[in-house]
């Protein structure tokens, strides 16, 4: 099988969108960007061993993969549109590209997004994504927007991937439900869209609560401080860990991608009532204060998230 | 040095444009498009061992991850305007990322390219970029055009970076100006950008000549016929091969990054005029027929590019 076999392979499963001018197959998709919007783009690679690990389901690293890239956007308060994908692989394997495109194309069809271009190469098995949204200007959820006396608020519940990568590293089976949120995780598009006007600030908690709360409060000009108890577990995590660990797991574990974002304490009201309307639990776990760096009273000094490189 | 230290190396140096109202260091870029122009994107992405020898100079790596970019944006006839940026890294190397950048933004800046976001990550060296551009509707430059009675163009020479490389896989010396080619590959932007309304279709030959002119005349349902004799070569490369290999190799060989395009016969005048406004040698080397695939007599039949997988 030769690389334009798998191209063709991908392309006919491809939904499109009325906005895609020329999809995959020339040199460049060209889009019609909506009139008015700006163009939110991020970009995010996996790579195995790294970011998953070696024996994960073609259909998780697809899911995945696009995931991360949405939560991206839903932090930005951005409806997705589109992406592009570049897809390395150690040999042409049919059958990885088509439970990769499984999990892919049924994340991407729950969020509209037309996969429009991309390449496939041959290497060490990796995944690059690059996704495009529309935000109005002035309606965009920026890390630089918090302000002291503004409230801090997660979404869902903290630690589940980061518990599931534990008992991994540990040799141990995964708990079902922690695996899923460390395969499956879902990105809070619907949040990040329904939180424009109503929060000051946004992330996605990619490399742990603290780790990311603190890039908000350096682009802020703030400081935070995180009630470590306030922090919302999943019934799976509460059982699979004592509560040390579980706390640890809460504050520093990446891979979540639930939002964390920040609002002024009078939009308390419409968030609770945000919460119910998407069915989505929305904690408040700590305040911005003045200063600079995350406080968390509980844990030990200098705990901090994942960082690559480290 | 960590993942955060290496972005803000990179961000520290990367030039803006006005447009873009939000560039590294949030969950997204925010960018505004040109009103009434439809939005090109492109990705390509290189692999160390495969797209380039791993002893390639970090600034020459940075150099072709974008070249390869830019020249399918010219392939399209778009303007380049910005790009996002993976590097996967076996470890955090701040001399590398310093040499990259030497080359990425020494060709980004002359044409006006903002870096605008992307993902830094550990894993086997690769390169992934995402490159964006603008062209108004109906003027792009696509596979799809070429009409029989059509002539087909190069630009350039063919065959030299496939040259460099042959003498790399013998273990002998690279000729210089092949090895030019081969690691500063040069975007032909400013042909695109001129051939809109001149060229009936375009693409840019990253592959060599006769597959990628197989892919417009499967998109354009054409056949076409090329006379090897024709095809543009350097002194170097007539200086280093003999007269078969050579034609085997402007035939063939891919990474030169010219635009091969279909133009109709009444264009030759433009084409000539072109060719001396740009100072760069636009050569006839064939023609557009009726029926499917490329004929090339010189060479044996079944004679194609590079494909990877293959």
């Amino acid at each position: 099988m030769a690389e334009f076999d798998l191209i063709a392979r991908i392309r006919q499963r491809a939904a499109s969108r009325g906005d895609v001018v020329l999809g995959i197959g020339d040199d460049c998709a060209l889009l019609a960007p909506l009139p008015g919007q700006l163009l939110a783009v991020t970009m995010d690679t996996l790579n195995a061993g790294v970011h998953f690990p070696p024996e994960t389901a073609p259909a998780d690293i697809g899911w995945k993969a696009l995931a991360v890239n949405l939560s991206d956007l839903a932090a930005m308060g951005a409806e997705p549109a589109w992406c592009t994908l570049s897809l390395t692989l150690p040999h042409a394997d049919a059958a990885f590209v088509d439970g990769f495109c499984d999990g892919f194309l049924a994340l991407a069809a729950q969020h509209g997004v037309a996969l429009v271009g991309g390449d496939t190469t041959r290497g060490p098995l990796s995944v690059s994504i690059t996704a495009h949204g529309f935000v109005a200007a002035g309606e965009a959820l920026r890390r630089d927007g918090a302000r002291v006396g503004d409230e801090v608020w997660v979404s869902g519940t903290l630690g589940d991937a980061a518990g599931a990568l534990r008992q991994w590293q540990a040799g141990a089976p995964m708990a079902p439900v922690l695996q899923a949120r460390l395969d499956r995780p879902t990105p809070r598009v619907a949040l990040g869209r329904a939180l424009r006007g109503i929060a000051s600030s946004a992330i996605d908690i990619s490399d742990g609560l603290l780790a990311d709360l603190a890039h908000v409060c350096r682009a802020s000009g703030v400081g935070a401080e995180i009630d470590v108890d306030a922090l919302p577990a999943s019934d799976a995590l509460r059982a699979a860990f004592d509560a040390d660990v579980r706390r640890t797991l809460q504050a520093t574990g990446g891979d979540d991608y639930e939002l964390c974002f920040t609002a002024p304490i009078a939009q308390r009201a419409a968030l609770e009532a945000l919460s119910r309307a998407l069915a989505l639990p929305l904690a408040r776990v700590g305040r911005v204060v003045p200063g600079t760096g995350v406080a968390c009273a509980a844990l030990p000094q200098g705990t901090v998230g994942y960082q690559h490189f480290a």
